[in-house]
């Protein structure tokens, strides 16, 4: 079938696909169009996850149905963390082992851990949507600002975000889509810029804001933005042919259920095409790079009166197209 | 025999020792008293390195002489990387290793690498020596500013420091006293910091002056600190009960053989046990985590006229007790 879907206010008309979901389309973005071939067609969410009787052994499946296949146990040849796939470029690997239909477990049999871990870099973009500039009476950047976490402080669906109430009590939320580096990247250009990437997840940028801005760090964000479970990061990575364009998707995030922040990534300020070419003409972006793209207004600091996580909360963030990410904050 | 010694300007009386160089006293500082035993002299400078025919093999070893032990083929128990060795808590099992005397090789017949790599955090101390601080008109800030880069900006012993023509102009040296941390810390007291540190090396911190400062990424050192190559460490790692002092030990860096900073890390302003204090209060430290420590002044951005790094040139940065790490500066 032929399908006419607007993307970014414009009118695109897609092509055949042969896949359940509708992708195989061209998405059009501010640098350029992208062209997903239906060969690359895989309708595959990856997760990590561990055996509810082996709680310390990180596994990477993905998602089928209900149900998950383990990668490793249904082909030992590939490695059992979603990191090592990537550094081998085994994912066509992972695509052939999807066709011949592996055992799967139910869900209720494993419990999920963050879709990546062991990664060196967790990159982050500041004041990327325009109205998180406008609640903090700020212009945006004429170029991307970035800062960063360090991979420890990743954890995953229904873990705890731990707070140091000793020496934090401004620790916000922040719902941000999260791009995931599927190879190599130096010197790429923005034209090309979606070839590398894998997929996507959802994360919270969780801060403390008493450490990020002020006097405690000399203006540097990296304290407030980097102690111990600040990056949860999941439920799963949706693959980058199946997510549609990354760059019109419902974004929100509650706490405790009431919702604080909804938007959508078209109002990122800088593309995502346009990070990578920035960030990839200074370094390497390795496979398993996170980058974190910014997030839309409606944090706590700039609410009136502003407010804070507490023990007990419940972060929910949402994107469409891969799922809800939920964590609790816990006192420690 | 006892000895008397001078450190931080008070007279210490030193205990005996059965060690064959000076060491297995106390060492005073401003945050208390560090007593070494006598049985943790090992005498021993870890390095990693690569055999001039398996380039892509790194290995852990440790100085006996001019030859190194392969530590991994000495016992095939022990990791062939010293991040394992630090995360298993193997360092007992390598100074038992030593005391056997085990074959090692002569050092032309391998590569000096990086003494550690694929650790979590590289953290730097920015403006943390008073004449680094004057030579911009800058007041010591009154708690320590850290910053950090990423782990796969390490390289080695007379590895190429790549400059990115296209993109900076203004690429700096800085010498650094660093912190190897040897294990877990968490909420950890100025007095018991030392017990931490596994040992110390030699960090050149490079930077692109131009996107550190100023609009290019808002005032946020990750960029302008983070490009490829911008951390060598080395040459060695020498283990915290041989180092001395470490708040009181020469620091130098020239370029092309000119003389440019000259210090000693006894003019630190925030003070290694409260550096490894603050950081633990909001982040745990793991094993092989390095803390770069801050630079003294003379470095090129303050220098009349501002001087910076050019492809050719080549850098010696030498630390007391540590060695002298040297690297090439290289286009790119």
């Amino acid at each position: 079938m032929n399908n006419t879907i607007l993307i970014a206010g414009r009118v695109i008309t897609t092509i055949k696909t042969h896949c359940r979901v509708k992708r195989g389309f061209n998405i059009t973005s501010d640098v350029g169009v992208r062209k997903i071939s239906f060969s690359s067609c895989r309708n595959m969410k990856f997760v990590q996850f561990v055996y509810n009787e082996k709680p310390n052994d990180i596994r990477v499946g993905y998602l089928e149905g209900d149900k998950v296949v383990d990668i490793n146990k249904a082909d030992s040849s590939l490695p059992s963390n979603l990191l090592d796939i990537l550094k081998n470029g085994d994912i066509e690997k992972v695509k052939k082992l999807k066709s011949s239909n592996p055992p799967s477990v139910p869900l209720p049999s494993i419990k999920l851990a963050a879709p990546i871990h062991g990664n060196d870099k967790v990159l982050c973009i500041g004041l990327n949507y325009k109205d998180h500039c406008e609640e903090q009476k700020l212009t945006p950047p004429e170029v991307p600002m970035i800062f960063s976490k360090f991979s420890s402080t990743i954890i995953g669906q229904k873990d705890a975000v731990r707070l140091r109430t000793d020496v934090t009590d401004k620790v916000d939320w922040e719902v941000e889509l999260t791009v995931v580096i599927g190879k190599k990247a130096s010197n790429v250009k923005a034209a090309n810029a979606f070839d590398y990437i894998m997929g996507y997840t959802v994360a919270q940028d969780i801060s403390a804001r008493d450490w990020q801005k002020g006097t405690r760090n000399g203006g540097q964000f990296l304290l407030g933005k980097s102690m111990d479970t600040f990056c949860p990061i999941g439920p799963c990575i949706t693959t980058s042919d199946e997510i549609g364009d990354p760059q019109n998707l419902d974004i929100k995030c509650s706490v405790n259920g009431v919702l604080k922040q909804s938007s959508n990534t078209n109002q990122l300020v800088h593309k995502i095409p346009n990070v990578i070419e920035r960030l990839s003409s200074v370094m390497t972006l390795l496979p398993g790079d996170i980058i974190l793209t910014g997030t839309p207004g409606g944090v706590g600091m700039y609410r009136s009166p502003p407010e804070y996580l507490k023990p007990g909360d419940v972060i929910q963030s949402e994107i469409q197209n891969i799922g809800v990410l939920e964590t609790r904050v816990e006192k420690f």
